[in-house]
C-alpha cells in the first residue's frame, strides 16, 4: 500500500484525520495504520523511533528539564456502515472520527511540524485501547519498556469537547453469576430458576448510589453497571445458570485490590469472578507543564 | 439406507426403541424415520396408511363404536454427545431414549402386532414435538387433515413414569422488553440501563404464585417462568435493551387469549410481544375407552 500520509496531508490536521479514518484499524487489526504512522516518524530526523508490536514511540531528545507524554490509540470499536468517512457539508462522518483519529492527528501534525518543541516530547500511538486491557498498547509497554512512559505530564488525546480532563477512572469488569436447577418449564416446581434469582443482582445495581469523590480539584463520578446478561438453555427449559457482567468505574484514589473488596461487598452472597482490570491514574496537576497546559 | 425396523425388531419393543433411538430425528430432521415407519406401516394390511410431511398417520377400519388414538413424536431434542445408543448393564442410554422413543415404539410395535384391536385405532407418528408449535405434526395435521385427529380418547405416549396425566396444559411464549439509553459506561449518568430496569420484570416472576386448578378430578399446576435472557451491547456501553423470554404454562380451563391477558396483566407496563403459544387440552375423561383405561 502506498502511505497515504504524505507531506500534503501531514500538514494539515483535517485532512490527516480524515486519512488515518481511511485506515481501517479495528481493534487488533492495527498492523496497516501502525505501519504508515511508523514510515512517517521514522523519516523525522529530530525524532528517536521505535515500535512495540502495533504501538510506535517517537521521542525528541533535546536535553529540556521536563518530559511532556501525548498518546493516543489508533485502534476504532467494530465498524458500523460508517468506513470509509464521508462529509456532510463541514461535518466529517466516519468510524473514529472523534474517538480518537482526529487526537491521533494533532499529534502526528505536532510531531512533524515541531522539531524544536518547548519541553522534550514523547510521542506514543498505541494499539488496543478499545478492548480488554490484556491486549492495550500502553499496558504492553509498560510492561516491555516502562521507561518509554516516564515523563512529567502527559495528555491523552481522547475527544473531550474541548475540556481538560484530569487523570482517569479505574475500570473493573467482574461476572456475577447465580445458579439453580434445570427442570422441564412445564415441571417448574422441580427446578430452580437462576434467571428469576438474578433480579436481586439488578435490584442491587438500581439502587447503588455511586460515590462522587473531589481529588486535587477534580470531581470523579463512580458508576458501577450491568453491561450484559446472558442466561437460558432452550425455551422449554428452567435455567440453572444467569450471568451478569458488572463494569465498575472507580475513581483513582481506589486501588484495584479495593475496587475489588467493594464489588465484593456490593454483590456479597453471589459468585463474582474479576475478568479486566485497569488501574486509574491520579490527576498530577501540580507539575509545571500541567499548570502551564491549565493556564493555556 | 435398509430399513432396521426388521420383523424380529419390530417383535421386541426394546431393540425396537434401540433401532429408533439409533435413527438420527432431531427436529426438522425426521426424513429417514418417517421414510422407515412409513415403509413398516405401509406392509400391513390392516392398515391405512397416510403421510403428511414427515408425520405419518395409520388406522384401522373395523367398524368399532369408538376410536382410540396412539400418538407419538419422532423427533428428538439435539444431540449432547449421546449418539447412537449405549447400553450400561440393564439401562439403554442415547438422545431420545425416554423422550419418546420407547413410547413410540410401543405404538408401533402394537401396529404391527395387534391385527383386531378391541376399538378401532388411529396411530400418529408425527414431527417437529420438540420445538415452536408452527413446525408440530400434529399442528400441521390439525389445519390440513382434522379427520385424521377425529377420535373418542387418545394417548400420548410421552414419558410419565407409568402415571396417567390427563389433558394437557397450554403453553404460551412472550418476550419482555426492557429499554433505556446506550451511554458510554465511564459517563453512566448520560444513559439509562435497560438491563437493570428488567429487576423488575425478573421480581414480579420471582413473587409470581403460580395458579393450581382442578379440573375432572385432575389437578393442573401451572407456572411462569424466564427462559432465556439477553442485553447488552458490549463491555463498556450502558445497555438500551434487554430482553426477557417468559415461558407460561396455563391450565386448560384458559384460551390462549386468555392466557396472553393474564401475562400482559402481569407484566403490566412493560412491551410485551407473543412468539408462540399451543392451546391447552381438557382431560376429557368421561369417555369409554378413558374409563376402561384408567381402570387397568
Amino acid at each position: 500500500m502506498e502511505n497515504p500520509l504524505t507531506p500534503e496531508v501531514l500538514a494539515d490536521p483535517v485532512a490527516l484525520t480524515r486519512a488515518l479514518v481511511d485506515i481501517e484499524s479495528v481493534s487488533l487489526n492495527e498492523k496497516a495504520i501502525a505501519d504508515c504512522v511508523e514510515q512517517v516518524l521514522r523519516g523525522l530526523p529530530h525524532l528517536i523511533t521505535h515500535r512495540h508490536g502495533n504501538t510506535v514511540m517517537a521521542r525528541t531528545d533535546l536535553g529540556r528539564d521536563q518530559r511532556v507524554v501525548l498518546a493516543g490509540h489508533l485502534d476504532t470499536v467494530p465498524l458500523n456502515n460508517n468506513f470509509p468517512s464521508t462529509l456532510r457539508g463541514d461535518l466529517m462522518y466516519g468510524c473514529g472520527t472523534s474517538d480518537m483519529k482526529s487526537g491521533v492527528a494533532y499529534a502526528l501534525h505536532l510531531a512533524v511540524t515541531l522539531p524544536q518543541p518547548r519541553y522534550d516530547v514523547t510521542y506514543l500511538f498505541y494499539e488496543a485501547e478499545e478492548i480488554e486491557s490484556k491486549y492495550n498498547g500502553l499496558f504492553l509497554v509498560s510492561e516491555a519498556h516502562p521507561e518509554w512512559l516516564a515523563a512529567d505530564f502527559a495528555v491523552l488525546l481522547e475527544p473531550t469537547y474541548g475540556l481538560v480532563e484530569a487523570g482517569c477512572q479505574g475500570t473493573m469488569r467482574a461476572v456475577v453469576a447465580t445458579t439453580g436447577v434445570r427442570a422441564h418449564s412445564a415441571r417448574s416446581w422441580h427446578g430452580v430458576n437462576a434467571i428469576h434469582g438474578a433480579g436481586e443482582v439488578l435490584r442491587r445495581l438500581q439502587a447503588y448510589e455511586a460515590r462522587r469523590v473531589t481529588l486535587d480539584g477534580c470531581e470523579y463520578r463512580e458508576g458501577m453497571n450491568a453491561v450484559r446478561i446472558h442466561g437460558g438453555v432452550a425455551g422449554n427449559v428452567i435455567p440453572d445458570r444467569c450471568e451478569i457482567e458488572v463494569n465498575y468505574r472507580f475513581a483513582p484514589d481506589r486501588t484495584p485490590a479495593e475496587a475489588e473488596a467493594h464489588l465484593r461487598e456490593v454483590f456479597a452472597g453471589f459468585d463474582l469472578a474479576v475478568t479486566d482490570v485497569a488501574a486509574g491514574a491520579a490527576p498530577g496537576l501540580d507539575a509545571a507543564p500541567a499548570k502551564e497546559f491549565l493556564a493555556a
